[in-house]
């Protein structure tokens, strides 16, 4: 089985547009052999975000470190760590953080 | 989308055979309405241990708190908070916690 420390794997530069201060590791994915989803860890700096968008796909979310706030088309909720989301296909999401420590987000796709 | 804190999600005891001292959460499952995978977080006790077993899906594992032990058929690795894990289909695998502190990994399997 594949083991290692998070930190361990390569911190890459998101190149989707609205993305701001914002980097992600791939944690698990197609070249671990993971055939069904991905895990990934995005860490966002004080004042960055993720884009806010839409997609085909679900995200499975576990807030590991910070604060921030989760904004939806017509909503904005404040979250923490340990904090859980579900974003359902289609749904509008963004992640901001407006803490002063490192955001850092677990974040799994579907491969489909 | 769903947003919740995870302690906020019922604690259950798993019935499987082999299981020790370990409670289980279903954050985010079909229930939800996830289609492709569930994510789960295991509490486990110090002495605790899920079953040493193997099946034909995944696991992409998170150690979110604590330290233990990973066993394979051949093998054991220590572990700790922010180690990941990939478990194969049909690999043998178990997670005991050798801590002092309840030990806490979050857990995913797809739905297929």
């Amino acid at each position: 089985m594949k083991h290692v420390h998070y930190t361990d794997v390569e911190l890459e530069t998101p190149t989707e547009e609205g993305v701001k201060d914002t980097k992600v590791r791939w944690l698990i994915s197609k070249k671990d052999g993971a055939e069904n989803f991905a895990m990934r860890v995005f860490e966002i700096q004080p004042g960055g975000n993720t884009p806010l968008h839409q997609h085909d796909w679900e995200h499975e979310v576990f807030v590991l470190q910070g604060e921030g706030v989760a904004r939806s088309e017509t909503d904005e909720e404040c979250f923490k760590e340990g904090d859980i989301f579900f974003v359902k296909p289609m749904e509008w999401h963004q992640f901001v953080n407006t803490g002063k420590e490192t955001l850092k987000i677990i974040c799994l796709i579907p491969y489909k």
